[in-house]
């Protein structure tokens, strides 16, 4: 798919950190929306300018500034140069075609991975980079379109639900992480019921090409899916397992139950992936199944028949000497040679088994 | 299958900890069961309020605690306060789409498995969430309806056979395990014997769509059990080899013996994995030669007895002017001819090695 | 295969160390011989009664205990009272569907390995395990039926050839092993020539039902024989590689040696079943040709004589104004028609390549 | 291919360290071009004899030689004298066939990679193999014929854009591996381009023969191209391990950047395979479904039209004797007869959904 | 293949130790010969008795000894008796059917490999074991049959070009194993270029039954090289680390080399399985083709002419009340429907695109 690779073409031979936004723009104008919390104080407010942000880098408290809308480079630069971002981070953030992964720096954790929904339109499975630094006290994280994937973990923010006020930069990320890997789910739940439908009309009714067709998109889909999916696996786990210091040990556990999450959605992937290959051997044997059946068909009908239809031919020969023309009962046992050859045909295909 | 993921959406975007019971009540009202007992002692009774429980955490001797029914929130959540368990893992004992593993906490061991048995009005395997909280001297299972699974363990426990009664609730929590795998066995001969029975279809009668999907089903069960089973190996390993400081060295070599099984019954899930496998390409390699067949029966008629009508018909015409029509040995004549194609065409076909 | 999880079910819900004979009987009553010898003795003798045996352990010399028939769990426990052998153990020995292993024990190796050979009657390869209790001066080895695989070694004590008189219990295990692995050969060379035959069947003659059911039954072969051998890989490595005090370092090499051979038996059982994938694809791509080459001849013969007929049949019609029928050549002209038809399609099956 | 193993045989019988250039010469002459850099400082200038380049071993500031075409084994041969290099390596960098790797010499990283371009001439993927050899204040660096792949790294030297004229030779290194793997984009864009118009095709027309050449072509090239990078993977990684001294820590993070895109393009090539392996199953699944279709329309015609035939041909009998005849409605009674035959046949292919 | 197991079976039940040379006598009387050199001096001979050899042992400077012939046992065991040669080591030596591998001994390494070459008149890769003996002073090694593998070896020792004569036995053993993998190549090319013809042949032309016999003969050969060479990878891997004292670290450089030329002729050899698995497919996929279109033409002719001949079928009944024959311009009229039928059924075909 060309998804994969897309608009990488433009990067070619530009120094690294270079940012190039790849991707289509999702949304018209970069919206920057800031969180800064502690226990028992909230202050929830859409920013317009960079400079106002800087404030929030060393402040205590944590501070989660959401930024949705990546293409606007300048944006970026302005906020790098404000919170020490490097370079090559920027690239990554803005070069949309990223792989998930975790990468220390000095002064922060770079996070990448990939929101997925289903496009009801497109009819497939659309992907959405997110990134994330966390620094010390704060989480800056970028989407590519406005969505409603975070807004749980808002309102837990707001109502002040569960230890998300009380802990640290650390545990607002896993619980972002955690909202976008629970809304996986989704996906894998609508992509399962489209499989036990193919699978009903696999068995029930009989497979046309649509079906074909459909086999083929849901395993482009399935394969799509692990690929976005795979190497998050390997990101979570490092963050579990407590590789990194800014990950406090009081949140390892709750990563660790993403890790099972995530591990859960591969198994789940990976199994999708072996039933469509058995649907779709259900749906070639099917097919021959079938094949079979018609020729069988042709043959019984043509193999009684042509033999019958010789015999009258020759009967309908204008020879002048034909004493078979001549007979009394000619005509009746012409009749009687062709039943003979219709039962002698049939009981020959009843032995085979054929009807 | 949405089997994999079912109501697992039900918890997006709440708080972690949040106990969401996923899947189907299975029984009215959670039961209590206790089994307290010492070498020389046993004290078994119902119990209808967790306050009853609440002595046990700290009391010497071995404490069984059997929750069945998991779906009564409030009573998990009052036996989490009362011996301490984790929001997380009460989470986790009320998700029964949850992946088999063990993970420690402070003051206890935490484990999942999957308890399988073959539902016969589905005809299929249905699988049930057991889990396990090893405390320092209690054990409480938790089973989503209730069972004999474990009657054996108990009847040994009040018999006081075998060394339960005097190793501590490590031996207990094998024993469990072991009565868990044990009943796997049922399921892999169950499915053995349904794939014999496919193979003799196969190898003897003709094989039809019903053959096809049976196929088809026996894979699906084959995979979903191997998803069930495959975790078990790592947990039930990582038990064995002494990772855990709750399991006493000799308790080992029966985990190691466990493990044993386990990976018996996944080998033997591989086999018949590829087993199906190998039936399905029987299958098809069967449809295929008998098309073969059939293709041949059609052609060798056919081509007999085409040429033999078109011999006929050439003398059914009314043309005026046919010389043949007139001689004397003309009919005769042309019984030799198509004798003679019919005697060539067999002599092709022998030939050819179709008759 | 039933035959992979038999009668494992008898023992639900028993506790561990309870002895259950699972498989079938294979002799009439236990037969005990031992084999006590130093360097420069031997004493050879059958024993009825196993308090006969208690002795030997701890004498100085090494004792060879071969038990032949496992089906009494008296004796067993009896023989496992006199050596102190631990009751999962002697549970292992009469469960005829153990994986190959090694275990350690306090004061002896277990080993469990499966002795191979071909049943002619059956047409399949059957197995039959071998037990192996290694203690510091005595070797129990269990077999199920009595058969001349460790002849060789007997008949190597008797006459003191090589070193096995003077080396330990270790080098008498060894010894057993390698005899057993030897045997694999045969049941290797046995299939390799099946493969052999069944590749020179299906180059030269035409394939039938009766080839595609002997690749089947030989996969089938190929998958038992793997499963029986492949844990003995890790169970031979761990041996030679000195995991374990009781090989003494100068019967490494000749463990390296069996190892070897084990890996090689692997090999080849593996290359069989790629040739034999290979057999079953080159067997339906054999079947497709000959479908290919069946619908040829039939659609030569019929799209040549067809028309023909068509044009037959066109002036065996009855119109009373049929003024080709009063031509004088019309009859001729027919057959140039039907000759012209016959070399066109003749011409257009040339340039086909179908003729 | 041959074009795996090409002309490595005139090396056969040589002793190691002979030069023998295998491949096709792509250039005239040899060109030796050289940028030679400090942060304020560059002189950039085409050199012909070795000679000249001596003194750049150990000259402070950053030198680049680069080499285009290495048929001319006299001169590789004074370069290695001048440089210190070891034969095994200038035999390696002249046999154009080498795997990506990474070694280590006491003076020296010396690196073989693949640079990659789609000729559309050969409508293949032509692989070029790029040496480079990473000295203390140096590197040389071998392409097989002039390319514009490092052009991008000549305009940041001359415009001193980025921290490349800052950096030492490490990062120049780093900056040509960087610009490779950035080319191998353009060829998935291309092969991933052609793989959707592939699946258009597919899915939209009818597919033909060269349909199915041309998914075995791409086949061909993505097993080829994934032989090509794979081993990439390992020296990228190896060097963004920080497993060598040459490497600068502070280059790590660019390293680990483009060890990304080399998993990023390897994870491309993964799901093309996998793409083209669904593409070739349905392509396959598309053929049987047409031929089912083709049998379908065969036999509804023939089953229809064969009886009916039948009917006639009864009719067309000369016998004397056939009462049917002479009946005032026996004319009209044939058509009703067909008619039924047509109907009921129209009935049975509707009960079995063909039309 | 029996070539696989072959005369293994000789050898069961006899202790370890007991040479049995298993293979086919490809000589008539081991040939030794020796050579014996420092870096100034060459001593070359032919040798008729063991004796003769011993002395070689411990002198100073490097004797190759090279025997060819290992059928004679006597030979062996006096060999094996002057160089203090393991019995083990021995039994390997004689036995054909050996894997690669490096084992280390006391005095000495011993180590197996297989020599490839194509064999014309059996039409396929035969392998001939080399093993050699290295010691401190001495390399042993054996071949089966003569042959001009080690030529270029001995050639180089005579004219004492590159390091071999200044170095030990260490690189002398380098310079046959390299040798020996140099050879592969042509096997290799060999292959590539059978495989190429093949698939030129798949492209251009109609493949028949030999085609697939050819695909069927050389994927059994690639299975074959892969099992000869796979091993080699270990052993190579093994001496090029260090991890004999016997090789001196300044001959790892050159095992290097070597070790990846075997990972090449490796990946060579996957790729050729890859390539040649993809032939098989797109054969079978070329006959479904060819066999689609087989039916089209069959399914068009047919569709066409049945309806018209049932037509002219039914004007050739004699009914004497048929209004149509009276008519005049009936006979027009039938030609008219004739016509019509075969325009229409023209289209229907020119729709679905078959014509």
């Amino acid at each position: 798919m060309t998804r994969h690779t897309k608009t990488r073409k433009k990067k070619i031979g530009r120094p690294p950190g270079t940012m190039v936004f790849v991707g289509e723009q999702k949304t018209d104008r970069p919206l920057i929306s800031v969180m800064d919390f502690t226990a028992d104080h909230l202050d929830e407010r859409e920013v317009k300018k960079v400079e106002q942000l800087a404030p929030l880098r060393d402040q205590r408290g944590t501070s989660w500034i959401n930024v949705t809308g990546i293409h606007d480079t300048t944006l970026l630069e302005k906020l790098g140069a404000a919170f020490g971002i490097h370079p090559l981070t920027l690239e990554d953030i803005v070069n949309t075609a990223h792989r998930p992964k975790v990468e220390e720096f000095d002064t922060y954790l770079y996070l990448v991975m990939k929101m997925l929904h289903y496009d009801e339109t497109k009819e497939r499975i659309v992907s959405e980079q997110i990134s994330m630094i966390l620094g010390s006290h704060f989480l800056i994280s970028f989407q590519e379109a406005p969505g409603d994937v975070f807004d749980s973990v808002r309102e837990r923010i707001r109502k002040g639900k569960g230890r998300i006020r009380n802990s640290g930069c650390d545990y607002l990320t896993y619980a972002l992480i955690d909202a976008v890997v629970d809304h996986y789910y989704l996906i894998l739940e609508r992509l399962g019921e489209q499989i036990e439908n193919l699978e009903g009309e696999l068995l029930d009714e009989l497979p046309g090409k649509q079906t074909l067709q459909t086999i083929h998109h849901l395993r482009r889909e399935a394969i799509h899916l692990r690929k976005q999916i795979w190497p998050l696996r390997e990101m979570v786990g490092l963050l579990s397992r407590g590789e990194f210091e800014r990950i406090q040990p009081s949140t390892h556990v709750f990563l660790v139950d993403v890790y099972d999450h995530v591990i859960q959605v591969l198994d789940t992937v990976e199994i999708y992936r072996d039933m469509l290959g058995g649907l779709l051997e259900l749906y070639m044997s099917t097919v021959s199944n079938r094949m079979n059946e018609v020729m069988k068909v042709l043959t019984i009908i043509a193999t009684i028949f042509i033999p019958m239809t010789f015999v009258a031919g020759i009967y309908g020969m204008n020879f002048e000497h034909m004493p078979e023309l001549h007979w009394r009962w000619g005509y009746a046992a012409i009749w009687a040679i062709v039943a003979a050859i219709a039962i002698a045909m049939l009981l020959f295909f009843k032995r085979k088994k054929w009807i």
